[in-house]
């Protein structure tokens, strides 16, 4: 149950139409997921999420930058933390795809509940940040 | 201001010393951070978190497995969705120890904030998660 | 599924339904939200709860403050980035019954999702606060 | 203390200098807040940021649609509810300089803080959404 | 730094006195804390406020109920998840002043770290609830 | 729907199966939650979790300690304000194994919303710590 119909091919604007082809096309795979059809209500916010997430989560464009499946990584470790069910579920999927071996997932569970942990033990002693932390 | 005294050098209890000792060699360096001092008022659990933040934070096992900038890049995306100040700024900082460059800063910087944008669209309009996530 | 039942008209106390008979007065409906039939176990919290929704969420006193669907949006506004299910859902629906038109919740949706991307943005960058806002 | 230096007027590239002109302009005011000034490394970030919150959050289209000032309180919600301490400060500044009075503070306190309560209820109960709130 | 100023005794209205004043009288010490202090601005919103605290925190009405320390580690324990700094202060203060002891202050970390790290694991997996647990 | 499938019994792998018979026997049931049949693809971090849920969740070791059914109402509590579906049904189900009445039940939610209530004033206040709460 969504707060939004999703918005099926026959349904989308043709500025939504656009963006769903672009989707099909750099992902190469017929299917939209139902984040692109929810926000299909409101053609200039999908193509600006859309143009955001392409931009972002690509191919690193040089040497030394993230690679996509690092970054999917990064996406699920800020998506849990969020307590975004969706999010968890939608880029897990994104990077299982990228080439997350099961061996990977165990060490990002390890990493995301390690940091649950301090982070709320930090939070709850209020740890003054030590001075050789700035770079301000 | 924290809500227990930081532990001395010389206030530490000897438990509390040998986990201090191995830090410093751990990492190289003579400098303890408030974090472990903070903990050090309960050695057995500050020898539990220590050994948990050195076995899952180190060196790669194997091949294709994730290196330590990573983990703290992935440690620091956490940190900043449970807006843990402490964690935040300690893990910034052992992750430009790490290596991390301004160009790989900014590049987090955006999957981080895409992230934040994206979960609260999906978190907004409850969108239902696709039958083609399922790997239950 | 829910961790206690929800409570029915035959099974509410008579405190409870006395509430549920405000409820009903107040908002011009039969039905009783999930919401208050799992608080009705308990009806002096019930009954609290309810009285604090009334007063605040009701119409404005005098001019020059907040009205009914502005109020919805800000609720959803915070449900949201508490990521709570039940409340984003219960009050979208209730700014719709205010009035709340698509083309209202889609510019909701783009500052909720700014505030989210920059609100990541400004926690990860540890952003000291300006002199200038300082009104203590 | 930040994790990166505040960038100054001398200090900030062509690019940035553009953006903290626009700034300048859009604003009517001097003043750079150093949310712009820490962004300032990534200009490309910089200049997409500043455009998304100048878009979003300027005056309204055409009637019906939100003034700047509700606006301001949604944005205060969401960053309140996100703990996010450098937007709590400086969107309340904001929203004084849009007009909030003490009044409306009080107001927007009372809802949020309210929200805060019983989103903890909502996910405490796990309480079921309501077949009426269907919307998908 | 706070977004409003802290009332002092002297401009404190009237109605925001007695509550002052049953403050004191209630907690046998002359202090009111800065929490009390900004919410005075806004008398009716203290007065409910304090009103609530009173009730809910107070000693146990009967026996099986709990006792104020208990409810107080309670207390901790929400404003650590929810990363609010000045309740993660102010309750931890109190519950010492009902007799929280550092090994009390100790389980409570282990405690309030292992649900942080479940939490994760939990959000992460989106691991199913058992229908063991239904109580609907 | 997991991110990953739950290990029955027969497809447990024999250090999983280990843990299962530990919680078996510790608990005195046949029944293993979904939450450990998911983390059973990574035997080391489930035999990790377990160990520290056993150690921190079990009988006080000596007078002045937590006794279990209050360690399960902080528990519920994290869970709450960090909006983990799973854990707040899960912890419901074993505080009310441990005795938890429904009156307890109702004081536990009391507390609770109000930290939420008040974690969101302070915050949106942006109150600063008294320096009488300084223990550092």
């Amino acid at each position: 149950m969504s707060t939004v119909p999703l918005v099926s091919d026959e349904d989308a604007s043709p500025a939504a139409q656009a963006v769903f082809d672009d989707i099909r096309e750099t992902r190469g795979t017929q299917t939209i997921n139902n984040f692109w059809r929810a926000l299909a209500h409101n053609p200039a916010e999908l193509e600006r999420v859309w143009a955001d997430v392409k931009r972002v989560m690509g191919p690193a464009e040089q040497e030394g930058r993230l690679d996509p499946l690092t970054k999917e990584l990064i996406y699920i470790a800020v998506s849990v933390a969020n307590a975004c069910t969706y999010c968890a579920h939608s880029h897990t999927a994104a990077a299982r795809q990228k080439g997350m071996t099961n061996e990977l997932y165990a060490e990002l569970m390890e990493i995301v509940s390690l940091a649950g942990r301090t982070n709320h033990l930090a939070t709850m002693l209020q740890i003054p940040v030590d001075d050789a932390f700035d770079c301000s």
